[in-house]
């Protein structure tokens, strides 16, 4: 099994780190290839960037996909998703909603603990259309931009650790998922913390992923995700 | 007023139409500024070109906003509006849910009359993001393809005007909105037709625009939509 | 164009600063009347009150429609819009919904900050009546009875700000409704103090009545709103 | 125990079909008072006539109301119920809502079956403002105006027959309410032909009513319902 | 009339307490035949003993349903209803749905005060199957266990009218609904204690009970409720 | 990786079928322990045999859950996945929710497919409480009993194709769960037929149960889940 795994911003060492994250997860046998697009943001924190990383993800992963059982967009909250299902046959998995499903499946609720405050109505937007919303029971902001979250891993565990023990103690949550893939490391630790399940929606992507391809499952393809007539793009920049 | 009405596609011939709509729709004082982006698809009908064109729209956007009081998405079901919201000061109004507003102003339930089958879902979407899916009963498809609409009007009357029928009478719909901006200019003969309020997004935008500005009010900058931290955009081909 | 204002109270105090407050957000040319009904309470703070208060209207503006191209509903949260739908061929717009519509273009939530705890329930209902429940985060009371709202504008501001702030900081509010016709001409002052767009609803009206007149568009009456049989009102003292 | 039957017109061969309907319903040693309003419509059928009838009902309630333990707003989907919560401390029932707690009782799912198309918004309405939605598969109409129901039972009763089969083979209803208090007297013959449970809300409200009386519980005071300070209703023409 | 009210528990002095209060809520010439499962959890507060309890009482009503004109399942948040409206042709009505409609009928809002958190979800589980949970503005938990109840009507009515007072000044209720069984005859000090009605499951299902069987009404037998088909059950150690 | 896969009902073919299905499905390394309950009907057709059967897979479960690293509930719309979750430390997963999940990975909607019309209500009602509702366009009967379904392949495969295919075309489903264990093993069949990815959820279950292993998550002992207070059960004829 092959999968492809794309950082949606394009610091390679968050790239490197998202990689290392999804092998550790891997089957045996499973091929990771972590890409990083060749354009785009340095980390994604505002709408815009998520429309910029977008396309550079949609770039990257038409760049890479050949050859690839499934493709894995690996930031939290972000736009994309819905494109990379129709243009590849394909599985690709969100890691927001990979976050969700497995949540569902350890506890009757979760809540989500994320970077920034402005990437909480991303993050409630995306599980409204996947129609999970409704066992979430809150998105919770650290307040540490994407790009420090690498600087001290003692002070995101206590900070995610302190936002996901409000999430349980007042919202009522009883899964956490970590709500972006700058994250990854850490769920066992603040798990630990906290005496309930974390779950790192790379890693989670990465089981699903390869749980598809074993079923022999893809994207459907008789709706919102049949692939589109091809037309001239006229003027584009990029190589699509 | 100046607003600014920027079409998602690069048809130079739908710019034409979509502005000279919504200059027939306008207040005397008020100038429209038509704009098509410098690069993107020449008709959005997938999801990956619904993409492609948001980053368009974006671009063209910030080169034609400098002195204008309003922006206009003008496309139905399309990704963008957020971003606009975000990056100006002066409202950013989607036509998707222009029509909707006012559709809700004009009777108890509204459907959407479209282009194809695969634009429903995307309208869906928006719609339920934006809180208006409730009053709408249904949102169907006339079949025929964006470009193909300026190739007969009488055509695209009876196909709008015949499912506009069918949600009238099957769905209990009470006022019909026009689900593309290629549809501009067939409101009132479709309205006629079937003895109900048809609106088009393009001129109720406008309006909507118009009455912004008239009474002061901006977009709210203290929740999703603050503006985002200046950052480099690595790689990326576009002068943003 | 000529649209009909109707205060829902008898207190022609309260229907002269509507009026005013109508006439200056009206667009030149348009013709502001504003009618206070012949009977009814000298102000609406209960459900009995709001009841006798819609059948006040209703003769209102059966009386005063007559060469009217709309007519506004000038309380938040009161009954009789959908009746003055049905009565009349021209558009009839409620204050609660425009200024739910308007917010709805601001922002991705808003909050309303009313008079008296016991109009909450009402507007709440109004709104889940008009599909746009989803985006109202919270419905505030100050606690002030709507004829002492004219006592002082500085300890109107003052309440309604900081109740504002506490819809902004808790409850993720990004625009503020004001929740009372009695409210006319604090916008823009609450606005500065919170720093974020405060939509009154007899200005919203306005704009959106003219809005529909310019576009021709009128209600629906293919539906709910359709003409009543004329019938004989056995013992009515009313002049209907 | 006494209970105020109020009937919503001034058709005083309906107060008395009425009356016997729930006189049949009642418990020996209850005492069923049924009334005319003094004022409002001959039936009603359209949305001005629901606030008129309203009036009427408070008024006619107010008068009537002393000694009664409990008072039955007797229409369907008609207004006034709050108000009469409002202004009374014994219960105030509403026979829409009546209906379908008890048929909530009795399946999964029901169905309404009103009179005329106009009514079936309003009736939705109510049970949407009553939370009772989620379980109403669907509100169909005879297309027999109330005024005509008296005129061939048999008519009426093959009518409703064939509306309700209908709501259990295609819309999976498992009960059905009557949805008009002029179809009192038919419940049981419905029932035979179709094999499946059917509400009047007349009799259903009769034994709502003794039931919260007997168990001692009246309306809530604690909030919406609160009783309203007095104020002078100023040019009222009606003895309230 | 004839009613069984079925204990989920087999705790004897539980099932004295229920069916004295049953008694004292029922009509003149209403029997209560009050049982005791032959087997089950001493006291139901796990998922597993809701279960076990749940077989335990469907042995229990098949051998005393028998003459009996109605059932009532006397345990809040359990399993089991809708078996029992499936096995029996009389209405079979659960404690929790029948606090739940008659608070509907009291006021806009309501809370239920159950004994511990791990009761909480169960509750809101079986009022969103119900369609009841939108009226419901919380449920919540004084800490106490079942068994415990009964050694001090004191502590308990202090404990719920704590409660009960939080649910109405933070969350909005204007009913309080008794969460459990075993809180059976301290309704009116609680109502006393805090001026607001409560309901107490037992006796409005009494009531309910009672008036379904007045009004010749009983389970419909069309959809989920019809009777199963007969057949053998391997190795199942119980007299089913 | 050890899965214990509990069949729930008594039909040891069945259980063998299910057996050799989720083996099929497993990964190398993985053992698959398929048991049947010691008691309960020989196949679930009703809301009776539903809990007769989920204390038999309850007793199932506890007898052999020693050892392994995750229970699966094979039974599509049945009772007991919460106390599986309550009982054991390790994951347990209806298979009802493992195909939810997975089709909601596939395709923006999905429907499903599963016997007799009774099994309907009771599939929505556990769609409903796992927050899975709201992606579920239909839940289609095929009208063949469960231990019919071994009787011709040939027949299921087309009457499963039949439904499904309706599902997509009348209602807008874009992926198919096959709602019955008892369907093993003809899901690829029935996926070339229709052109669409056709879940079955025994074959979900094992990976989802796999992936949770790999990934080192366990059911929340937090919440709802938390292990139960151990208590005398009096009279309970079974081993428990």
């Amino acid at each position: 099994v092959r999968i492809l795994v794309v950082n949606v911003n394009t610091t390679e060492s968050m790239t490197a780190r998202i990689g290392a994250q999804a092998r550790a997860a891997a089957s045996p046998g499973t091929e990771i290839v972590a890409a990083t697009p060749r354009f785009g943001p340095a980390s994604v924190e505002s709408i815009l960037e998520s429309h910029l990383a977008a396309v550079g993800v949609l770039d990257c992963a038409l760049r890479h996909a050949d050859g690839c059982d499934a493709v894995i967009l690996a930031r939290f909250g972000e736009l994309g998703r819905e494109a990379l299902q129709e243009l590849l046959p394909v599985p690709a998995i969100d890691i927001t909603e990979a976050a969700a499903h497995v949540a569902c499946l350890l506890g009757k609720t979760f809540a989500v603990v994320t970077t920034v405050d402005r990437a909480v109505p991303a993050i409630e937007d995306r599980l409204l259309l996947a129609g999970l919303r409704s066992r979430c029971v809150s998105v919770r902001a650290v307040r540490i931009p994407v790009l420090e979250l690498e600087t001290s891993a003692d002070v995101t565990v206590e900070a995610v650790a302190r936002a996901a023990t409000g999430a349980i103690r007042e919202g009522g949550a009883e899964v956490i998922c970590l709500g972006c893939a700058g994250m990854a490391g850490i769920a066992e630790r603040v798990s630990q913390e906290i005496g309930a399940p974390v779950v790192d929606g790379v890693t989670a992507a990465v089981r699903l992923a390869e749980s598809l391809h074993a079923l022999g499952l893809r994207t459907s393809k008789v709706g919102f995700y049949a692939p589109s007539p091809t037309k001239s793009i006229s003027g584009w920049p990029l190589a699509l």
